[in-house]
């Protein structure tokens, strides 16, 4: 299989935390990089850091990334896909995916989302490992080309990162759970016990590490977060409703004194945390899963969205024409245990598969 | 102002994460440490990572600590009382304080809490560093005799603890706010996570740090919750009323879309967090008060939790007792630049004072 992540040139448009770990990264591994920003400063300083060898547009660049506020993604990323050559291709980093994706219907936009770094920090956090062992979320939809797909998948994995691929929806659906909802909660104590200090001095020096590490993330940059609220409005309140209708039935049981069900909602939160996983594995062992499909749009955003579903992560993936050009055969490399889930769930979709082992 | 810290003999019952720890911070301290748990087998390995220098009783032990679950603390404390001399001081480190201290009007017994350690880690987390930098509330009663407050006070203090004085119902309010709702809260969020994993098997791939920072204490011991529950179920209750309350409020703001508000909300708890005290800072320059006191019960814990609800943080302190038996003098070490605040809060009670610096 041939590498799309080999060097050349990428452009990155937005040096904040992700833009410029991005052009950190890149450069570390050869690839030429120019990038911009609205702010002119921003982008002087990224090239002072190291993250940019140029400031300004590159119409060569083979691969384009938005890493802008999500309010300015769309006009952005339009403006790559007009300036770039027709072999180019664009990706987002916006932690909101439907609304992007729903406006960007194009065969060489693939959305993503990186699932690293805090606002917060801004360029001065910049770290060319930002994105070593950290999730990186593709949305292809049914307009995504494979081989766009495909390049964006193999230079993200360059940068260490694992790559799952999620429909746009289902992407915004979980975020609400492990990301915008915890946060809203978090901010939301925070100020609950800063209102009680301002009742008992003493309140904030009893914060001990716990409501410490609880709160940390409340403290990342605010501006963000009304644009998050209003892209991914119906998740968060569904998810709202849901944390309101589970702390609810916890204030009944304190109050009823329900000791049973108490120690068995915290047993059960205890065993789920300490096995969340601290970090993509690489498997040990690879498998080569070869799917004759048909070549048309649609076939690899609901292949590679059906491995995600099912929690197999495709470590590489390359799209292979026929001579005829009305099939060809989609390769995907996953860890040798998922091989077999993976070759089920194509079979449920109607996708016949062959697997073979890889050294 | 001589040293009620000075290396001596001490007890311990209960040998956990707690108890380990405090025996082998004595220890380190000079201090000659015995020690005992209803798990026999604990007590030996206390005694073989060096925590304890003997296991059993210590009918001389100057001061004991009772570190036993909350449930068996008031028996312990009841017990060591009549085992010891009249000159020997008991105190313990529940979560809880209001039910205990009701339990144990003795004026040589005064109630506390280090905020610091998880019961998540046990025995094998012992540190004789845990309370470096931590705070230890003292929960005084007017059963307290000032001078088991001062002993226990300077000995926790000569640990590395910074004390705050608190009445135990004032303690069980803020630490509903600070630690048991939080754990409870992150607790709901990590089974909703999980509850998703169940439909969608990426979702929790989508952790990142955040998440896995605000549910960290959901991973700990879920044992002593039920406990915890029932011994501060009002003020858990009523702080999850007021979570409830800001939750509720937040979804409708999500949903109809009011950014202002949503910004406003999100910057507080940001500026809230990032002022959040990173640990006790020992102040530069200590001043000296001396309040002339009746020489009865409750005039210690009134003063002490008096100074806790102003903030001001009692470095030392001692009581001299006068000649005639019927006034004392409490001495009271603290920030040189809190001593106003102080002063003022005691006149408003009616006490006088005298201020002088110290080296």
């Amino acid at each position: 299989m041939t590498s799309r992540s080999e060097p050349g040139r990428a452009a990155i448009v937005g040096t904040g935390l992700i833009g410029g770990s991005l052009g950190l990264a890149l450069r570390a591994r050869g690839w030429t990089v120019t990038g911009a920003d609205s702010d002119p400063e921003r982008a002087a300083r990224a090239l002072q850091i190291g993250a940019l060898d140029a400031v300004g547009d590159d119409p060569d660049a083979a691969i384009t990334f938005i890493a802008t506020p999500v309010s300015a993604t769309v006009a952005q990323a339009r403006r790559a896909l007009d300036l770039l050559k027709d072999t180019a291709v664009v990706t987002d980093v916006a932690g909101v995916k439907a609304g992007v994706s729903g406006s960007l219907h194009h065969p060489r936009f693939v959305g993503g989302h990186p699932m690293a770094g805090s606002e917060q920090l801004g360029l001065d956090g910049a770290d060319s490992n930002l994105f070593v062992g950290a999730t990186w979320v593709l949305t292809p939809t049914s307009s995504t080309d494979a081989t766009t797909y495909a390049t964006v998948s193999q230079v993200v994995s360059s940068l260490g990162a694992e790559v799952v691929s999620l429909s746009p929806e289902q992407h915004d659906t979980l975020v609400a759970v492990v990301s915008h909802v915890p946060h809203l909660t978090a901010a939301t104590l925070m100020n609950l016990a800063d209102a009680g200090a301002d009742k008992h001095a003493a309140l904030l020096r009893l914060a001990a590490g716990g409501f410490r590490d609880m709160t940390r993330i409340a403290a990342g940059h605010p501006g963000i977060w009304p644009d998050v609220c209003a892209a991914n409005s119906d998740a968060i309140v569904a998810t709202l409703d849901e944390l309101l209708g589970e702390l609810a039935a916890m204030r009944e049981r304190v109050a009823s004194g329900d000791r049973a069900w108490l120690l068995d909602v915290l047993e059960r939160a205890a065993v789920a945390r300490r096995s969340l996983p601290a970090g993509a594995v690489r498997p040990e062992r690879l498998a080569e899963l070869r799917v004759p499909v048909p070549d048309r749009l649609g076939v690899l955003a609901e292949i590679t969205t059906l491995a995600g579903s099912l929690g197999v992560n495709i470590s590489d993936l390359e799209i292979a024409h026929s001579a005829e050009g009305e099939r060809g055969v989609l390769v995907l490399v996953v860890a040798a245990d998922d091989a077999s889930v993976l070759q089920e769930g194509l079979a449920d979709r109607g996708y016949r598969s062959t697997a073979g082992g890889l050294e």
